[in-house]
Parts: structure tokens; C-alpha cells; sequence
């Protein structure tokens, strides 16, 4: 069938179908589709053209076809896919019941395996998002990695750092990627692309390189290189963690127990041993206060414990966004000035990078205890890391994307006298999103200020770049209403 | 399109659409599809064949050309659909937030407009089963009641009664109607087809009459009859109730809250004035003590106040089902016997109709207080029930189904001698189920001991019927496993 139903596989069946009678498919969640030694669930739909879909027929959408590994006129066999065992667990968890390590095992395989309608993802997260212990969200995460690939590296030391995220610019995975790596620890990084943010790891690394290398790649190039940033997308790395994404995104479910489940198995499934966290608190950052960011780096431990991986949880100043860039292009731009020791290079980049390379390079038996903020500075300044960072570039690829800049630009300016009291992260998120990043990767803005500056009635806050006129338009009004940068009183 | 699609509404649009690009639909929920006056939501589909439809196509199934009024050729208009405002609620509700009276009746709405999706409709229903005040519940069924029709009769007393369920046999309302009915007041019952159960009052009644009435022809059969035993589904009262529970079905989620809500709306759109409530109370009852029933009381009665209702709850005996037969066609035979005044028709049904039938008697103020029961008892002994539910029968027009009772037994016996100590209802409607009931209507069981009757092994317990022999295999095998009626030690 010429059809594409976007995240649902469908198999459309004739109104007289020999094999599946359509009053047996009314109440009926999905069917399993076998053929070519493979099982496929796909919604069913009824066809009352008998050219198009005849009764002994079932069709198939172009991608089910290579799911399956069958071609037209092959022999499928369909029956109504029985009700997964699971949903008795997710029952008792809507009822506020603690559920088992093996419940959740066989939850992740379950959503793994698209066997979990949207629905019923949505009331599983709804029911963990009134009530799950810390040792569920443990069973969830160990569940999660268990029902995916997980990469393994012959060495005893894998690092990794990852941030929480919410911080617009803060792009120090790509600085501290090259330190570590060119200091020899093996960093493979793996990254996301922006869901909500208007640039992730995997946008900004994406100006400079390939990144949507598969698993044989992602080897190849880390073991060149010792490090990566590649996209994670493509490796497939617990995929239960991205059908719950894909139901907490439109349902803007954020809850601590998702976030740690969501980021340590991934973690684990890319093979890391040692991982340094990076916690922003900032007034506009996802942790607004102390208080809740102990609460999550204790959740963190404890499951990181429970999971044998090694954290190290650092709270970083998250009051404003980090480096002067936001969006892919100018991020990259930041990203690489720092590496390459330019005087105009962004300090708070460059210092919060060396500080979380140096945490990772503490990992490192053979350094002196107390030295790897040094040495993160030495392999920066000596221009090791920015060699290690071209290492990497070529390793992965030329870049499939345009690296220029927006050539539409605006600058938001100060209405009056005034020091800068705050800037806030979500409404520059917002402003850079509506100028076209991350889509158009040459989108964003390029702020001007930090807090405690002190600004005159008239001078550039900062500079919106974007292609295409009406949403360039867009974010001009938007920053124009309310910019984000707040003068104190 | 040739094309059905069960519950959800689709457009099938072009890759190459010059109305809506394939890149701007990948992230939308809805598209909102203008035409003929009427607006219609439908999930986007895209066909890869330009001559099933080209890029200035949008094909709809069959269903949606008659909601739209549209015809083949005709111009639409599609734009993707605004997410509806109401899910800023749906995300304070997961939060734990208690919302407004207008946040209900705003979400009601969008819920009958079928805005909302099934992923937003379980997290709804999911964070209301942890959370959901009194004040919250009465609002959400107020909301319901104004998302619909309400009918309204041209009379100061309108009465109704309502079991919650869960009781296999106990088809007292085709009892209780035609004795009020009989005795002059207004009782315009609409009723529902099973959903879990082995058959509905609406499932019962089929099988003496047609259930299916639109709005003027049930309007016809009260003017002339004083009340009927319609199927409320063709009267369409509270729509976004019905929306709500295909999503509380499949998620099994049964709170008290939405119990309440469903019923009392249902129940106020209907145009009652007077209700009386039957709560079962039995250990495999949907009410297990008296403390239950007691909070789920109190619920009902402050809803019901705030909605001008008046209720009467009485709390009855649900430790076994009701009446002998379980199935369409069984339990007909003993409404019928009952109003027949047969004298082996089963008296627990009998005395129960009548002690229902009295307490809405009591709501006549011509009527002695306290006279209600015996008044209830001399229509139906007299045979005027009897007449009035013939009177009801004819007026609704004869049934579209067959009353035969399925061909196929199998008698369950006592494994030894002793005293019935317990029915579970559950299993009882279980085993009625696998034998085909309610979709076979002649399919079921009929119970031939109570709970404290004496039995020999070998004695027979019940009797299954079935017409289906794979079915009927199902349902004797279970039966055979566990038969529900348990000997006390």
C-alpha cells in the first residue's frame, strides 16, 4: 500500500477477509503480522475496495514490507495480537501498587517491542509520575538497558559526561570530549538531537561533521580517535527510553524518577563505567533550587549504584545560558574559538569545559590526585584538544549540513540604563527556536551580555540570525515583547 | 477513500500536497478539515500513489463525507489542528493540581469534539484516579451534561433507577419500568450494551423488542406508554462520557470518581429527576464492604445534590448473582416469568424488582408513605406490569435478533456433597462470556442452586448453553477448571 502512517505500522485488510473477519477486529488493539520468520504488530484498517485489497490479501505500508524481509505476493500469516502479559502490572500501578524487578523487565521489553499503545504509555508515566520508589526507577532503568544493544569497549575505563540540559550555548561536551580523549582516557560519546531546546549535542556536532554514524562506525572512528560525538539515534541505544520520550515530549511529563531511568540507560547501554553529571540551578533551569537538585543527585546515585556505574553529580551555575551562541551554527562557532584559544572565545565556556574535563581526567589511576583541572587546561592550551577535535571531525565525515550563518539579523537592544539582573534560559530558548533553530541550523541568537553587566539605553542585548522571513519576523516580535535579558530595577 | 478506520477519523493527503507539506505534518496531532459548514479532526495519512491521490487531494473515508457533507470534487479547507488549549489543565492535573469548574467544562467539550487523543485521555483519567475532590468530580459530570443533548420530558417527575453493576442476571429494571410505568409515573429508561458483562439491560431487552430508537421515536413510545427500555447509544446523551470510557475499558480504570461522573450525567442528560441507585455489596462485587459502599454513597449523594438530582441509594445483597439465568435470552425468560407471575420464577429477582419498583412508588405524593412496596407488588401480582411491558414491547417494535436459546449444553456438577458456600460473580460472568453471551444472545448459563443450598455430588450446579462449538468448548473447559460456585468446607 502507498501509504505512510507516520509512527503507527498498519496492515489494511478487505471487509470479506478469509483470514480475519472484521467483527472479530473491532475490539481488537493490534494485529501480529508473521512472514519471512519475522512478527510485526500493526494496527488494523478495513479496505472496502476489493481491486485494491482482495479477501485473501493483506496490505502492507513500504516500510512493513522491509521490516519483514517479504515481497509482494509472499504468504503472511495475521492474527489478533494477544493482550501483553504486562498491562495486568500496569494495572496494578495505576492503582498506586509498588511494582517488581521482573514487572519492570518485562515492561521495557514490552515498550521496547511497540507492544504498548500510546495510551497505555501515557497512564504507565501518569501512574510512576504520582508514585514510584527509588528502587523502581532502578528496576525501570536496569529493564530499559536489558531490552536494547549495549556497545562494549575493551577497556576498563569508559567516560562520559552528560548534563541535564534546559541551559541554552552550553556546549562543553564538545570541548570536553577532545581534552579527554587527547589525554587517552576513551570518551565514545553519544548524543541527542533537540527536542525542546533549539540545539542538542548532536545538532551543534553536526555543523562541524557527520554524525548519524551506525555502530561499526562509531567503533571505527573511537578507535582511531580514543572519543566520538556521535548522534545516538542511529546506534539504537535503549529504545524503550525513546518510546516513553516520544510519549512524555506532547505530554511535557518531566519527572526526576524519567529523567534518571531515561539518562543512565542510556549511559549504560553506551558502555560508560564513569560518568561526571552536570546539574544546572538556575531560576529558569530545570532544577530551580539546592533543595530539589539534592533530591535528584541522590536519586542519581542511587541508581547509578545499583547499576554499577560510577557517578560524580556536579551542580553548575545554571542562571543564565552558557557561552554566546545559541543554535547549531553559532554554538559550533563558540565551540570551536575555545578549542582553538582565540581571545574572544567565550571564559565561562571554556572554564565550566576544562572544569568538567578535568573531573573525568580524576578518573585517570595514573594521575596525581588533585591534577586533572591542570592537565584539562594544559591539553587545551597547548592545542591538543583542538588537534584531537580535527582527529575526530575527519574520522566521522564531512558534514551534510550548511554551516553558514542566518543572513537575516536583528538586534535586540536595551530599552533603558540599567545592569543586567537575569536572563532568562526559556525565553532565549524560545527566541532562538522561532528564528528556525534547530531546523535551520544558521538560526539562533548571539547573546551580548551576561548578568552584571552594565548596559545604556539603546546597546545590542542580542543579535537574532534566521533565513526565511516570516520566522525571523516571528522571533523578532517575540524578543521585541519580552527579550529574556532583565535589567535589574 | 475505500477506506474505515474504526474509531479514529483519517485524511489521506498527498507527499507532495500543495496544502499541507509532509514536513510540516511529521509533529502534528490533528488535522482540522473545513467543509460544507462543518469542521472535522482526522489523523493525516500520506499516499505515495498520484493517482489514488493527487497534490491537490485530500481523501476522507465514507463516514467523514457524510460529517461533513461534503461530495466528491468538493473544495475543502485543511490546517493543522491547534493543540486545544484544555491540555494546559491536563498537564496541571498530572502535576496534582485541582482544576476549575470551568477547566471541566472546557475539557468536556473538547472531550465530545474528540480533540483530545487517547494518549492525553488515559494521563487524564490516571492522574484523576490518584487525585479528584468531590467539587472536582461534580464539575467534570456538570461539564459531561452541558457537552450533550439533554432530553427533556413535560413533567415535574421523571424517574429512573440505575444498578452500578456487576452482577451476572439481575435484570431488575425490565421489572421495575413497566410496574411504575403501570402505576403512572414517567420512567424513560435508557439503558447500555454490555461492555465487560455477559449482557446489558439494553443486550436483555433486545431480544424481546428493538432497543435501537433515536430521540423521536423514544420520545413516542414514553408519550404513549408512560416509559420505555431503550439503548441509550442512538440517543448520543453525554457524549464525552462515551469518550471517556473507551479509554477507562481498555485500562480497566474503574474509580469511583468516574463511576459517578458517568453515571449522574448519563442520568441528568436523560432528563430524570428522581434517581434510585442499587449497590451491590458482595465480596466479587464491583463493592466489596459496606465501608466501600458507604464512601461511594456519599459521593453519589453529594454529586447528585449539586446537580439538583435527587438519588436514593440502597445497598443490596451481591454476594451471588440474581435470577437464574445469565445471557440475553436466559434473563428475558425471567423478567418474563417474573411479570408473568409464573410460579417458578425466581423470587430473589422478583422480591428485589419489586423493593426497587417501591422505592421510586414512594416518590408519587399521591401515594401513602410507606405504601410504595405494596403498591409495587399489587401491579405486578395483578398483572398490569405485565400488560404495560407488552404495551412497551409492541410500541418499541419487534427485535431485529433471534430468542432462541443456544442448542448446545453442558450441565456442571457438584465435585461433592455439601453446602454452597459462595458464587463468585466474576467467574460466573466469565464462563457466561466464553460461551458467547452477549454477542450470541442465546448464549449463557443458568444457575440451578443459591448460595446455602445442599448439594450431592454430581448435582448440578449450573447449565451452559452455546451455539458455537469452539466456544462452547472454551466456556466448559473453564467452568470445568473453576465453575465459580464454591462448597463451604
Amino acid at each position: 500500500m502507498p501509504l505512510d502512517t507516520f509512527r503507527e505500522n498498519v496492515i489494511v485488510l478487505a471487509r470479506d477477509s478469509t483470514a480475519l473477519r472484521p467483527a472479530r477486529l473491532a475490539g481488537v488493539r493490534k494485529i501480529e503480522v508473521r512472514g519471512g520468520g519475522r512478527t510485526l504488530l500493526a494496527s488494523p484498517m478495513i479496505c472496502d475496495d476489493p481491486t485494491v485489497v482482495g479477501p485473501g490479501d493483506a496490505g502492507l505500508p513500504l516500510p512493513a514490507f522491509r521490516r519483514l524481509g517479504v515481497r509482494p505476493g509472499d504468504i503472511v500469516e495475521v492474527a489478533p495480537a494477544r493482550a501483553p502479559r504486562t498491562l495486568e502490572a500496569l494495572r496494578a500501578k495505576i492503582l498506586g501498587e509498588t511494582l517488581s524487578a521482573r514487572d519492570y523487565a518485562d515492561i521495557a521489553a514490552d515498550l521496547a517491542a511497540h507492544r504498548w499503545s500510546d495510551m497505555e504509555i501515557a497512564a504507565f508515566l501518569v501512574a510512576c509520575a504520582s508514585f514510584m520508589s527509588p528502587e523502581e526507577t532502578l528496576w525501570l532503568c536496569q529493564g530499559m538497558v536489558a531490552a536494547g544493544r549495549r556497545l562494549t569497549w575493551d577497556r576498563p575505563l569508559v567516560v562520559d559526561k552528560h548534563c541535564i540540559g534546559g541551559i541554552p550555548g552550553n556546549r562543553t561536551s564538545l570541548i570536553v570530549t577532545p581534552i579527554v580523549a587527547a589525554h587517552g582516557l576513551l570518551m565514545p560519546k553519544t548524543s541527542s538531537r533537540a527536542i525542546t531546546s533549539p540545539a542538542g549535542t548532536a545538532d551543534t556536532m553536526e555543523v562541524l561533521a557527520r554524525v548519524d554514524l551506525d555502530e561499526a562506525e562509531m567503533g571505527e572512528v573511537v578507535g582511531r580517535c580514543g572519543g566520538c560525538i556521535v548522534w545516538g539515534g542511529r546506534v539504537e541505544l535503549s529504545p524503550a527510553d525513546d518510546v516513553l520520550i516520544s510519549v512524555e515530549r506532547p505530554l511535557r511529563i518531566d519527572t526526576p524518577e524519567q529523567m534518571v531511568a531515561s539518562i543512565l540507560s542510556k549511559k549504560l547501554a553506551a558502555g560508560s563505567t564513569h560518568l561526571v553529571l552536570d546539574i544546572p540551578v538556575g531560576p529558569s533551569a530545570k532544577v530551580r533550587d539546592r533543595r530539589a537538585g539534592l533530591r535528584l543527585k541522590k536519586l542519581f546515585e542511587y541508581v547509578a549504584g545499583g547499576l554499577d556505574l560510577a557517578i560524580e553529580v556536579q551542580f553548575t551555575d545554571g542562571r543564565q545560558p552558557v557561552g554566546r551562541g545559541v543554535g547549531p551554527v553559532l554554538e559550533a562557532r563558540d565551540v570551536m574559538a575555545v578549542l582553538s584559544g582565540d581571545a574572544g572565545a567565550p571564559a565561562d565556556l571554556r572554564d565550566k569545559a576544562v572544569f568538567l574535563a578535568g573531573r573525568l581526567l580524576e578518573q585517570d589511576p595514573e594521575l596525581r590526585g588533585g591534577a586533572g583541572e591542570q592537565r584539562a587546561r594544559e591539553l587545551l592550551e597547548s592545542g591538543a584538544a583542538r588537534r584531537k577535535m580535527d582527529e575526530i571531525i575527519v574520522a566521522q565525515g564531512p558534514s551534510p549540513i550548511s554551516g553558514r550563518l542566518g543572513a537575516l539579523t536583528a538586534e535586540v537592544v536595551a530599552p533603558r540604563d540599567g545592569v543586567v539582573g537575569a536572563i532568562d534560559c526559556l525565553r532565549i530558548a524560545s527566541v532562538a527556536r522561532l528564528a528556525g533553530a534547530p531546523t535551520d541550523a544558521g538560526a539562533g541568537l548571539d547573546l551580548m551580555v551576561r548578568v552584571g553587566d552594565k548596559v545604556r539605553a539603546g546597546q545590542p542585548l542580542y543579535r537574532i540570525h534566521g533565513s526565511e522571513a516570516s520566522e525571523f519576523a516571528f522571533a523578532s516580535d517575540a524578543a521585541g515583547e519580552r527579550s529574556g535579558v532583565e535589567l535589574a530595577p
